[in-house]
């Protein structure tokens, strides 16, 4: 197979084509002893109680500053797994791949998905290939399903939140979002803004290894941005939900960015920001222990759970007067993640 | 949400019109404890050796005779699950939306994955919704991945098979892909052939129940056909396949479209077919059990494990002569699955 191949509907039709692109591309690159059964799925072992989750990814463009679908994709799954309060430790892998993909794009991906799941400790234990025909899809969508195991000290769920609890993000909001836009066709506009991609699974373990069942909920502010990870708790607990905009942290030239598009910063989607909803007793040491990881530098407390405004997001603006955030109703930026 | 309306790109931002989708449809269809924590995954607990498996689902039409996406996702999986000798037990459910898909189609699937994963003894615990554009998509795209209890009777692999190996098959061949073959834009004829989809994983359950560590390999017969199955144990194996055409079940009316078409059936897709590699001391009462259920009753011992021809597969034609089955090598049929 040359590099300069192209993909087409023979690779997905399960004969030695396939075989072909497994061999050399897929089991190459992840070979481990459980994907090389190369059975219908995978057998292994997992010991205590388990987290599963799942994402689909067709964010476009598939290379972007900072990222590409691949490395998006074993993070994203990654990060959902580690909000639940587990450690990741397998992942599955499916491509849709439309007709025409070069070989070479789909190898650099390959190899992303390679480097990023070894950077997050997890390994790739089965997987499947699909192809399209030109025009019934874009490039590639990449389907990962990640299973954990939970850590010992985790009681993450909403029923657990309760009034005064401190809500924690580890760093600066909205720059997937507007690397993605600065890049997207016919918004194309100069910038330096990288997406934030990045697995939180270590940094969220840290903190249930020193902090345990006073870390009351895990939430990663995926698409819908910070605004929606709020909105949800306001809803699903009945409680109010107060953040104060000056603690926001954001990146100037995003946030000029946002400005000029007419976006709300607070609604850009992020693949590298979590906030921890943690008992009020902690949350200076929570603060604290975020802020020597580099990868959450930028931590910050930006609010509580109040009992007044249920269901309510209410926000403190910088120049003083409140306003409620509303819930994300329709598409603000599609295909972002 | 009215039936009438139609998916946009709003359902897929993360904001209150996805909320709004999952509510009304997902989570009112799969309510159970697992689902409802509406986490970014679900914590379960599963004891022993565990199997994972995924697959995404393109097949068009999307609705055909027989089945449709939906069930095909649930069934698909819950085999490749059950393949591995586990007993599938959770399943995560992934769709990909083109835009301008009816609401009304939506909900038809959505039941559909119900009946059938009840059908199956599965519960989908976790998911994901992602909307594409008009013309980027093709209606839509559904993964699901499956983990399930390993047998404790189970060892199934490719390591296990030996020489005197009976093969058997459990019903008749290439039913889907002609059910598709027949619906196909620009293909269509008359036929009442319908898709084959089923559940295995009792019947291979039952199996590993009486038979055990007897049952050297299940392999259902998808993508590819009986063929690549075949080719992919002699080329894995290292050993030969020996196959008798006569014994090989198919419907007249199957075998005639087979015919008219200038397709090989050996190849042609199955979603309810599966073969199972036995012990040679259990074959015949392996296929005697297997009759006396519903799903198998036209079950047959096609063939055996040879010494030599390695890594051939060779059938031996209904009027006599010898060919060798070679791999399929690009593509029969797209999307059949």
């Amino acid at each position: 197979m040359s590099k300069e191949d192209i993909i087409n509907l023979g690779h997905g039709s399960g004969g030695s084509m396939t075989r072909t692109l497994l061999d050399d591309v897929i089991f190459k690159t992840f070979s481990n002893p459980l994907l090389n059964q190369k059975h219908d799925g995978s057998i292994l072992e997992l010991k205590g109680k388990i987290a599963i989750s799942t994402d689909s990814f067709v964010v476009s463009p598939i290379f972007f500053r900072g990222g590409n679908i691949g490395e998006l994709a074993v993070n994203g799954t990654v990060n959902d797994v580690a909000m639940c309060g587990a450690q990741p430790k397998y992942l599955s892998l499916a491509f849709i791949v439309e007709e025409g993909l070069k070989i070479e794009e789909f190898i650099a991906i390959v190899n992303s998905i390679k480097a990023t799941a070894d950077r997050c400790g997890v390994e790739i234990v089965t997987g499947d290939t699909k192809v399209v025909e030109r025009g019934k899809g874009d490039k590639i969508f990449i389907n990962t399903t990640g299973v954990g195991v939970i850590h010992p000290k985790a009681n993450i769920s909403m029923e657990r939140i309760k009034v005064g609890d401190k809500i924690v993000i580890n760093g600066n909001i909205a720059q997937h979002g507007m690397a993605i836009m600065s890049q997207r066709e016919g918004l194309e506009f100069e910038s330096d803004i990288v997406s934030d991609t990045t697995n939180l699974n270590y940094i969220a373990n840290e903190l249930l290894d020193q902090f345990g069942d006073d870390v009351h909920l895990f939430r990663d502010a995926t698409r819908g941005g910070v605004a929606s990870v709020l909105s949800e708790i306001a809803l699903d607990t009945g409680k109010g939900v107060y953040i104060e905009e000056k603690n926001l942290p954001i990146d100037k030239q995003v946030s000029a960015a946002c400005e000029i598009l007419g976006l709300d910063p607070l609604y850009v989607a992020n693949e590298g920001v979590f906030l921890a909803v943690v008992d009020q007793s902690v949350a200076t040491e929570v603060l604290r222990q975020m802020q020597t990881n580099q990868k959450a530098k930028n931590s910050m407390c930006i609010g509580e759970i109040t009992q007044s405004n249920s269901k309510k997001v209410v926000m403190e603006s910088v120049i003083g007067g409140k306003r409620i955030v509303t819930p994300l109703i329709g598409e603000q930026l599609p295909r972002i993640c």
